[in-house]
């Protein structure tokens, strides 16, 4: 007999389930069972008067373990489990559980050094359930819009960017690196002619960082797509697609959400607000008594990033804010710049934390090589910059890291919206 | 104005088009380019007596560059490209293309050094667009059965499988390795109860092989699944989401793949045919002549799979072969194994080669601990038999290759089916 889902089983029909055993609890006459599945509880009531031997096998079940029962549900108005059991006419247990390492209790590193006991709390199921709506719901707006999927290599032949922060590698009798972001690659689909694409991949920092927002790899989903006239046609495809996934998360989890993270998600609406940075900082300083020295005001200071939650919804009523007019010193080489010397690109902040860096590319190979030189990186981009000697269109696009995107959707840290999380000190499990 | 696409211009509407210059043809009182985007190809028409000053700007463009124009469409019954062309009011180079280093008539390993150029044909784009078709094909139809998608780590801290073939990399003060698979990772979200999962994302080989079908990165497209009850639930959800994908992409681009590639897309039936290894190498040694010694029938030999092609066409009218009855010795030692110590696991071979390795999975610890040991791993492996400790359901899975799936689809080389392939002598562009 094929298993199916507590959510298929129907009241007097013989069928099989199987799950975990949350609960088990032996009594005079009964043994009570919870047993969960991917889709919700049931109480399996076994009676040791007329089921002696079913009794004897489910007891060698523990909590965490997993078994299958055979048998039928049954309306039982007094059992709070929903005012149904099942009533079991075969049990075997699948698989034993010692006792559980970890519960609720448990520090995050604990919980994590058995990631796979404490991913089955209900709340910790639903970030991953989330996460892939999240990241379908982009690849489905994508692909409406005649995006194709690409997928580059991780493995590269030269530290790309700046040689800071890259994993190296011995491969075979040569070194090579693995892929800071797929950045180089996604500009060589432009170059290609492939118009529109999408990437969704890890991506590799060498960061010794410790902060509660950064990892060693991490899933970062990214875009690029040409014949844009400029930066603001990348702004709206990006909070265009948001948008949409948000209220496809909205729409089937925001309840769960609410009820187990204490979340609302708030679906945006389009445009979203944009300000200059040198605005932000004004207001920052007029709004919240915040002053930072001109020498920082290049770029977003941390604090004055997490102070963008309350100026984005005291001035606008919205959780995200564009951020332009970056000093070129902070950005990359890459990101065209306007005539005097401002890149065209912007930072997304989402409840104060920038989810995502985008721009127009420069795509005019002597500004770019111009743009490579004055960042020392001449010799490190050689093999990038001839990507743009065969005619390239003009093009832009951005990145966003999954992960950091499901932290603040359920308002997580990084480590508990990682399947696992990768950083210094953490490789296993 | 706003860039339109070749298949949404109107006639007599003025519009933005953009794209390639495929050819440009300068005549007497005309210059004629063949501008091409990602859905066609329109002639443009530039009139040398009443618009000189276009003639100029576009006489700047080589084949390759790329560049905007601004007119109307209009029927012109004269005009070989559709009966069609374009009158420009309008034009600017976006970028100029310096003489294209490669063409059809290169060798792959030119044709790849300049890949972004390679790319840019009707043929060589539609490889990924037809690979963007089948990965989303897969990804709807598991979405729809409730599949969740895991990213899971690439950085590992232990070599897995047999410490053979994998990149070592530097992590800080320690060694790390990049993943061979996701095996462990996405039978650890089986121990999470996860139920049914999904992952696409690289996958790492450190093999010296210069074979047709090897690389050193991949990108994998696997699955994983628990409360089956034998392998043949592995096969059937297989064989499911391979025909579900095919006629897909069959639908969409069949006639442009028999066009460009002279491949027919077959949609298979279910469920597709099943042979023991023996019984192969029985009736390969019957129908053609094929005699092995006994001592390599353990597992399928590569001319053997190869000639599977036929095999399979002349027994059962299939491109689809499952084989199953793998001696023990060849197979990974986390494969369930019958009282007989036969794996529960098969391989399918399409179009004579082999497309995916699945397997029911051993979930009961102390079987796969002797079975580990047994392959000497017990060390190695120490950290994954943590998953099988605190209940497990039965489980198992497949993985395919999505660039193998492609070359095959299409009938082209490896190095064809991959944006950038890799290899040990290969790591650029």
């Amino acid at each position: 007999m094929e298993r199916i889902t507590l959510s298929e089983a129907k009241f007097d029909v013989p069928c099989k389930i199987a799950g975990y055993v949350e609960k088990i609890r032996n009594t005079k006459y009964m043994v009570f069972v919870i047993l969960k599945d991917r889709t919700g509880r049931v109480q399996v009531s076994f009676d040791k008067g007329n089921t002696p031997e079913l009794c004897d096998e489910v007891l060698k079940a523990t909590p965490g373990s997993v078994i299958s029962v055979w048998g039928e549900l049954k309306e039982s108005p007094y059992v709070k489990q929903g005012g149904k059991e099942f009533i079991p006419t075969r049990v075997k247990v699948e698989s034993v559980a010692d006792q559980l390492p970890v519960d609720d209790n448990s520090f995050i590193d604990q919980k994590i050094d058995y990631r796979w006991v404490d991913m089955r709390t209900d709340r910790n199921t639903l970030i991953f359930k989330v996460q892939t709506l999240l990241v379908n719901s982009f690849r489905e707006w994508l692909l409406q819009r005649d995006f194709m999927e690409i997928h580059t290599p991780k493995l590269i032949g030269t530290a790309s960017e700046s040689g800071a922060d890259v994993f190296e590698l011995k491969y075979f009798d040569r070194k090579a690196y693995l892929a800071q972001s797929p950045q180089f690659y996604k500009q060589m689909a432009m170059a290609a002619g492939f118009d529109r694409i999408f990437e969704c991949g890890p991506v590799f920092r060498a960061e010794k960082s410790y902060s509660n927002k950064h990892t060693t790899e991490f899933t970062g989903f990214d875009i690029e797509f040409s014949y844009i006239d400029s930066m603001y046609d990348v702004m709206k495809l990006e909070e265009e697609m948001l948008t949409y996934a948000l209220s496809k998360v909205k729409e089937k989890y925001g309840e769960e959400i609410k009820e187990l993270f204490g979340k609302e998600v708030i679906v945006p609406t389009c445009p979203f607000p944009v300000m200059e940075l040198k605005d932000v900082y004004a207001e920052l300083e007029k709004r919240y008594g915040l002053v930072y020295p001109d020498s920082v005001k290049g770029d977003l200071v941390t604090e004055a990033e997490r102070k963008c939650e309350d100026l984005a919804k005291d001035m606008f009523g919205s959780e995200f804010l564009f951020i332009i007019g970056y000093d070129a010193k902070e950005r990359a080489f890459y990101h065209m710049r306007d005539e005097k010397g401002v890149p065209l690109g912007y930072d997304l902040i989402w409840r104060g934390c920038e989810i995502t860096t985008g721009a127009q590319r420069e795509h005019r190979v002597d500004i770019l090589k111009a743009q490579a030189e004055e960042k020392g990186l001449a010799d490190d981009v050689k093999f990038y910059m001839e990507f743009f000697k065969y005619g390239v269109p003009p093009h832009g696009g951005f990145g966003l890291g999954v992960d950091r995107l499901t932290m603040l959707l359920l308002g997580i840290t990084i480590k508990e919206a990682m399947f696992i999380f990768r950083g210094p000190q953490r490789l296993n499990p």
